[in-house]
C-alpha cells in the first residue's frame, strides 16, 4: 500500500475531494456529542511541528487528534536557527527515530512538507507552507460551501484581497475549480494580478463586480506590511476600496455567503457588522475545520488509510 | 436546566459554598491514590485560557481536569494584542466553534469571565480576574480553614498586606463572611484603607493587633512595584512593619494557622522560619487547590451539573 | 521498600546497569507497534521539570511517559529567577503538594536532582545536571553499543571533544568502565585534561590515536563559546584538529561505530558525510533513548519499582 499525504489540493480529483468532505461531514457528529472522543487512533503518535506561529490552526489539529484518541507531540519553533532547512530535516529525523505515525507541519517556506513527505514513510499533512497551499483550510471552506450551496458545479465563489500571497486562496482555487465552481478574484493589481488567470481564476479589480455575481465571497486577511506593496497607504484606504461593509454587501445576492479564514481584521477587510452578521459563516468554517482534520487523520492513519490524496 | 458558572464567591450562599467544599473534601481521596484518575469527564473538552501568567494555578487546574479524565486545551497569551477585550471575545468564539465544554479563564481585567459567561452556553470558571476575585483560591482557603477549625462561624481570620488590590483577599472576604467568620484586615493605609469595611472587614493597621485575635492569618504576597504606593520604600521596611516573623508569631494564639496564596516572598511578607514552620498550612492549601478544582469541574460538568454557583 | 532514583551512572553496579538495559531492550518492541501504548502507568503523574532548554530530550521523556500511559505535567523555565536553588525547591514543593509520582528534572547546576531526591518521597530521574551527569543519555549509549558489540568487556570506546564539561561524557565513562570497557578520550588539552585519568579514562590528545584503537567513537558537541577556552579560534580550526571526517574515519577499523548525543554541529565535530554515513548509529541512539526512558519509568514506578538504581 502506497504511503499517502495531504500536501495540497492541487492535483486531487473531485472524487478524492468529495471522499474527504463526506468523511468530514460524518465526523462532525462526534464534536456535537457530550463525549467527544473515539478510540480510532489510540496509541498512534501524531506530531504537530509548527515552524510558524498559529494558535487557531494548531488548536484545531490538536483537538482533532485528541478526539480521535491519538497521542500528540507539540513541537513549535519561533526562533530562526531551527527554521533553516537543514535543521528542519534534522529535527524531523529525530522525531522519526522516536517513532511517529503522522506529521502535521507548517513552515514559512513553500515546499517543506513535500520535501519531508519524500524522505519519510509516514503521512504528512500540510498545515500551511509559505505562499503555496493551506489544504485543510481549503477543505473546510469547501465543506462549508457545500453545506450551503450543495453541488458546487456552476456556482460562483469570489476571493478578495491579497490573492497573490495567500496560500488559502490558492488551495481554494484548486479545490473549487476541480469541483466545477467558477472563481472570481478581486484586489489591488499588484497583489491580485492578471497572471492568476493561469490558476483558473477570473481576475477583476473592483470588489463590487465580484460581489454582484457571487454565491459566496471569501475575504482574505490583509497583512498590514503588504499594504505598501499593494500601493495602498493605510488600512482605512484598503477598507474603502476592498473591504466588505453593509453597503457593499447589499449589492450582492440576498443569500450571499460571507467567509473569512480568520483571524479577521475588523474594520479592514470586513466591517464588524458583516463579520458578525447573518450572512457570515465564519464560525461554521471553524467548526468544519476540526471535522476536516479528524477526517484526514482517519483516512490517512485509520484502518482504511492510504487512498485519500496525492 | 440553567447554565452555571463560578465567577466569584460574592453572592454564593453558605449552602452553595458548603456543597462545593464537601465535594472537594471527597475529591481529595483521588489524589492520594496510586491511580489518580477517574473517567468522569472522559471526552469533555476543558479549555484553560490564561491571558495572564500563572504557572501554579495553571498546573493545578491542568491536573484537576486530567485526573477527572477530561481533554485539555491550553491557551496562554502573554502578548499585548490578544489581551484586548475584542481579541479575547474573538478567540473564545473560535474555541466555542471547535466545541468546548468548560472554560477556565484568567485575565488581567476585572469582569472578563463574567462577560464571557453571558455570551456562551458552557460553564465558565474564573481563575482570577484583575483585582476582582480569585474564587478557586478563596475556596481552597476555606477548605483548609474548615479542616483545622471546623465550623467557621465566630472564628476570626486576619488578612495582611495589599488587601485593596488582592483578588485573593476579596474572594476570601466574601466567602468567610458568608460562612459566618469575622475578618480582620491590616496593612499600610493606602493599600488597606478604611473603605474595606464596606466589604465586611474590620480594618486595623498594625499587624500585631490582628495577630493577637486571629485563629488564622493570611499573609498576602506584596508586589514590589506596589511598595511605593503603600508609602514604603523597601521590602525590608515592609517586612519590619507588616511581615510575619517568629517574634510576631509568638504574640498570636499557640494554634494560629499561617496561610499564604503563594508564591511566598521569603523574608518579605513571611520569614522563612514561619513559611516552613509548624503553623504553616501553605502546602495544604496547594493540595486542597487541586481537590477544589476537581470538585468544581465535577459539579459544573458532571451528571449533576448545574446547581453550584451564581 | 526504599525509594530509588536515577541520579547518575556513577556507583551503579554492572548488574543494575544490565537490568535497565535488558528492560529497555524489551521496551523497544512497544515503539515499533501500530499501537504504541501500554496502560502500565495509567493515572500516575509524571512531572517533567526542565530548568534548562532541551527539545529533544524533553520530547523523548514525554513520549516515554505517555506511551506508558502516565499523565504528564510539563514545567519549563527559561527565566533566571526560577533558576535559583530556593525557587526550584519551592516549585517542586508545590508540585509535590499537588501529588506527583515521579520527577524528571534537568537543571544547569550540578547536584540539583540529588538535592531534590533527598527531600521528597517519589523517584527522581536526572535528565542532565550541570556538568555532572546525564545518565539516561549514558544508558541509551550503552544500549546502542551493546546492540552492536555485545558484551562490552574489553571493548574500546573513544570520546572526543570537550570531555571536561560534558555530562554525557561523564555518564558514559562511569557506565562503560563498570561494564568493563576501556575508554579513551581525546581533545584540546584545556578541555580534555590529564586529570580525566582519575575517572578511569586513558587521556590522549590526537584524535587519530583514539580512532585507530576504538570499536566506537563518541563525538561530543562543541559549544562555540568554549572554543576560546580550548585555545582554538574558530570552529573550522576545531574541525581540522578534532572533527571526524571521511579521511580520519578511514584510519579506524572498518566496523567502527560513530556516535553523537545530538544535535550535531555538521562540519564542526562531524562532517556531514560521516554523520549521515553507514557507520553512524546516531538515530539508533535516539530510538533507544525512548526505550531507556520507558524502562526507567517502568522500573522506578511500576509494580516492581524500587530496585534499580542508587
Amino acid at each position: 500500500m502506497k504511503k499517502r499525504d495531504l500536501l495540497g489540493l492541487r492535483g486531487l480529483s473531485a472524487a478524492e475531494l468529495n471522499r474527504i468532505l463526506d468523511t468530514a461531514a460524518r465526523m462532525r457528529a462526534i464534536n456535537e456529542r457530550r463525549i467527544k472522543k473515539v478510540p480510532t487512533l489510540r496509541g498512534r503518535t501524531v506530531v504537530l511541528a509548527f515552524f510558524e506561529n498559529s494558535t487557531r490552526t494548531r488548536i484545531s489539529f490538536d483537538l482533532a487528534a485528541r478526539r480521535m484518541g491519538a497521542d500528540l507531540v507539540n513541537f513549535s519553533v519561533q526562533g530562526s536557527s531551527a527554521a533553516k532547512g537543514e535543521s528542519v530535516l534534522d529535527t524531523i529525523r529525530n522525531l522519526d527515530a522516536m517513532r511517529m505515525d503522522c506529521l502535521i507541519v507548517r513552515h514559512g517556506s513553500s515546499g517543506v512538507p513535500h520535501m519531508l513527505a519524500r524522505q519519510f514513510p509516514w503521512p504528512v499533512i500540510n498545515a500551511g507552507d509559505g505562499i503555496n497551499e493551506h489544504p485543510t483550510q481549503g477543505l473546510l471552506d469547501l465543506l462549508t460551501l457545500r453545506d450551503h450551496l450543495g453541488d458546487l458545479r456552476g456556482r460562483t465563489v469570489a476571493i478578495v484581497g491579497d490573492v497573490l500571497h495567500s496560500r488559502v486562496a490558492r488551495s481554494n482555487l484548486f479545490g473549487l475549480r476541480t469541483l466545477g465552481a467558477r472563481v472570481l478574484v478581486a484586489g489591488p493589481g499588484p497583489i491580485c494580478p492578471p497572471a492568476l488567470a493561469e490558476l483558473g481564476a477570473e481576475v477583476r479589480h473592483k470588489v463590487d463586480d465580484v460581489i454582484e455575481e457571487a454565491d459566496a465571497v471569501m475575504m482574505l486577511r490583509i497583512q498590514r506590511e503588504r499594504l505598501g506593496r499593494a500601493m495602498i497607504s493605510t488600512s482605512r484606504e484598503y477598507a474603502a476600496f476592498y473591504g466588505l461593509d453593509l453597503d457593499r454587501l447589499r449589492k450582492g445576492r440576498p443569500e450571499l455567503l460571507v467567509m473569512h479564514p480568520g483571524p479577521v481584521n475588523r474594520g479592514v477587510e470586513l466591517a464588524p457588522e458583516v463579520a458578525d452578521g447573518g450572512r457570515s459563516v465564519i464560525l461554521e468554517q471553524v467548526t468544519n475545520g476540526v471535522a476536516v482534520r479528524m477526517a484526514l487523520l482517519f483516512l490517512l492513519l485509520g484502518e482504511e488509510g492510504g487512498d485519500v490524496a496525492a
